[in-house]
């Protein structure tokens, strides 16, 4: 038996001992090309109006913290840029990134008319200058 | 016990339950605000320059696929545009996007340099027009 094999049927074993509850668990095994639970993928980039402000960061990040609670939103993470190499293809001008994961474009739909997500947009919409959004799904 | 609480017992039970295997497997809890595992996220957008050619974007699918084999990207999801409403800060005029997962920025670096990964520029750069890369990390 191969590692990677070995690995899953660590897994799936694990999960049979804990029963049915396990099976409802949100347990992505992220490896590889395997398909994902939740394939589609919400990415959004926001540009601060004030990019130098510290304050209007972090309430942007808390404001985008407050949609996990939305219910078909299965993954949020809020990321701000990496300190990679600077490459001609790297856009790093953004201040704060949110990525969502999905069950499927219903969720996605539901999420968009949310009134947590229009909540956030109510309180949150005055800091950004410019929003970019990525809708993909995993193939 | 709340439901998430009982949720990851249950989780924690499983792994517990598989042994020290499981401790190194990739186990992601991926709801709310939790520290992610992999918090580094990189994720790349190409543009085909025959848009229109489903065997160029298969290909470059396929290209994107081999970079899972390479040991520091902990998860790989490939992507095309999903079919969400079409709305003015959506960008929907790419083709294929590449999600990765990194434990750290040394992993990303040495991603970049990794001889599977120049194997695929080699081979697939030519089916792309342009390129964008965000280069996140989770707070």
């Amino acid at each position: 038996m191969k590692n990677a094999s070995r690995r899953n049927f660590l897994i799936t074993a694990a999960a049979l001992t804990a029963g049915a509850a396990a099976s409802a668990m949100p347990l992505v095994t992220m490896k590889a090309n395997e398909t994902a639970k939740y394939p589609v993928v919400h990415h959004v980039f926001f540009w601060l109006k004030n990019p130098s402000s510290t304050e209007d960061r972090e309430k942007l990040i808390a404001g985008v913290k407050t949609l996990s609670k939305i219910e078909t939103v299965r993954a949020l993470r809020v990321g701000v840029v990496a300190s990679t190499e600077k490459r001609e293809v790297v856009d790093n001008s953004w201040a704060v990134s949110e990525l969502i994961f999905f069950s499927d474009l219903e969720g996605q739909a539901t999420y968009q008319t949310h009134p947590i997500h229009l909540e956030f947009i109510k309180n949150c919409s005055h800091l950004w200058e410019k929003v970019i959004v990525y809708d993909a799904v995993d193939v």
